[in-house]
C-alpha cells in the first residue's frame, strides 16, 4: 500500500443537532482532498428518543450506561438515522460515503467493561489487536466512510462504543498504512488557557508544554481525557491530533486554527 | 469480472420477526458457498415504534405511506438496527457481512413516486439506469452484502423502498456480471395451487403454464405482483427466481422446495 494522507475526524453532538452547522460542516469536509474517515457521535435524538418511551438513561463519568434497551435505541439513531443521514447529505455533494459500524466488515471489534463496582452495561473497550488494515484499505480505496459509534464483540453482540475512542483506534490502527490527521472538532476554538476565553486558544502544545499546563493547573478537567488520548495517538504512530471547532474545519486542516498537538 | 453464482436472497418480516427462525436462517444463509446479498424487510417493530410515538401508519395497497417521521422512523429501524442485528449474528457466524443502504457507495439511486391521485410520501421508484454494477462488485469481492430497504434521491434524501423491488433490481443489474439466483422467502411455502393447502406447492412455473394458471384464476392475488416481477427479472437475464419458506433456505437453493420461477 502507497503511503498517503488520511484524515479521521470526528464531530460531536453540537454539529448533527443543528442543521445549519451540520450542512456547513458536510460541505467543507467533502472538500478534504484525498481520503478521509468521519466518525460521529450522538447528539440528542438517542436521549429524546429513550425519553418519549419512558426509557431511563443514566450516566456515569460522561459515558452512557448501556442497557438492552439503550443499545436498541442507540443503534436505531446512530447507526440509522444518523448514519445514513450523514451518508445521503455527502453523496448529494459528490463525496462517495458509505456507511458503517464495527460490525459491519468486521472492523471494530470490542469487549464489555469490566468494572468492579459500575456496570456498564454495553459500554466496551476497543480490541485493538483485533485491528485488520486491510479490511479498511479495501473500503477506503473507493469510499469515504462514515462511521457510527458501534462495535461488536464477533458473537453477535452490538457494542455501544464512545465515539472519541472510536476515532483514535482508527488513527492509531491505520496509520502503518497512512499519514494519519486525527481532528476533533468539539464545541470549543481548541484547548484553552482560560477556560471562558474562547479566544485564548493555546495553538500548540507538545509533551513539555502539556506537562507544564498541568502542573500549573491550566488544563480543564474534560479536556485531561482528551489530551490524553491525543498523546497516545501521536506516541503509536498518528502524524498530528488537532483539536477544535467544527465550523473552523478548511483551517483546523490547515493547522491555522484549533490546538495542534505534537510530540516535539 | 469472471462470472460466478451470485444468490440475492430477500427475507420478509416473518422471520425477521422470530428470533428461533431467524438464528437458524443465518445459520443456514451463512453457510451457502459463494457470493450472496441478503435484503431484508422490516417486520413488525417499525409499526411498533410508530404506535409507541403515536405516529399514524396508513398503507395503501399493502405499501406504507411514508410522512417525514415515518421515514425517520424506518431509517432508524431498517437501516440502524434490524441492518446491524444481522451484521452481528452473521458475524458470529463466519460470514463477513457487510450492512448497506441504497444512500451507501451510492449503490441504489431512486426518485419520489408521482401518482396522479395518493400522495405516497417518501415512497419511490428505483431508478434502474442508475445501477453500476462496479460499484456492487468491489464490495462483493470480500462482503457478503445485508441491503436494507432504504434508498436515495441523490440529493441528501432517504428513501422508503419495497424491499421485494429492491431484490429484483439487484438481481436484474448484477446479472451482467453473475449468473444470479434470485430467492424470495416469505410465510408460505411457495406457489400454492390451493391458498389454503401448503401441500399444493407448484415445483415449476413457466410463462406458457403462468397463463394458464391466471386464466384458470388459480393464482391467489397476492402472487400476481410477485410472479409478475418473477417474469420480469427473468426477462432481464436472471438465471432463476425461487419463491418459498425462509425456512427450507438449503432445499430453496437447491430447487429442491419453493417454487421455481424458469423462461423456459
Amino acid at each position: 500500500m502507497s503511503r498517503g494522507d488520511l484524515y479521521v475526524i470526528k464531530i460531536g453532538g453540537n454539529v448533527i443537532d443543528d442543521p445549519g452547522k451540520l450542512n456547513w460542516f458536510l460541505e467543507h469536509f467533502s472538500n478534504i482532498e484525498g481520503k478521509k474517515i468521519l466518525v460521529h457521535g450522538g447528539g440528542k435524538l438517542a436521549t429524546e428518543l429513550a425519553g418519549k418511551l419512558g426509557i431511563e438513561q443514566q450516566m456515569v463519568d460522561g459515558r452512557r450506561i448501556t442497557d438492552a434497551e439503550t443499545l436498541k435505541i442507540v443503534t436505531m439513531v446512530y447507526a440509522g438515522y444518523i448514519n445514513k443521514t450523514l451518508v445521503a447529505k455527502l453523496q448529494a455533494r459528490g463525496c462517495n460515503a458509505l456507511g458503517i459500524t464495527g460490525a459491519d466488515g468486521n472492523l471494530m471489534v470490542a469487549k464489555k467493561r469490566e468494572h468492579a463496582s459500575i456496570d456498564y452495561g454495553y459500554v466496551v473497550d476497543v480490541l485493538s489487536n483485533r485491528f485488520t488494515i486491510i479490511r479498511w484499505a479495501n473500503l477506503l480505496n473507493s469510499h469515504t466512510l462514515v462511521m457510527a459509534p458501534i462495535t461488536h464483540d464477533c458473537r453477535g453482540q452490538l457494542l455501544n462504543t464512545n465515539a472519541d475512542t472510536i476515532a483514535q483506534e482508527i488513527a492509531k490502527g491505520l496509520c502503518r498504512a497512512y499519514d494519519v490527521n486525527l481532528i476533533y472538532s468539539f464545541e470549543k476554538s481548541g484547548v484553552l488557557l482560560d477556560v471562558n476565553d474562547e479566544y485564548s486558544v493555546i495553538n500548540r502544545i507538545n509533551p513539555a508544554y502539556y506537562t507544564e499546563l498541568k502542573q500549573k493547573g491550566l488544563i480543564f478537567a474534560g479536556m485531561l481525557p482528551k489530551l490524553d488520548n491525543a498523546f497516545e495517538a501521536l506516541n503509536n504512530g498518528v502524524k498530528k491530533v488537532i483539536i477544535g471547532k467544527a465550523e473552523e474545519l478548511d483551517e483546523l486542516v490547515k493547522g491555522n486554527a484549533g490546538t495542534t498537538i505534537v510530540n516535539d
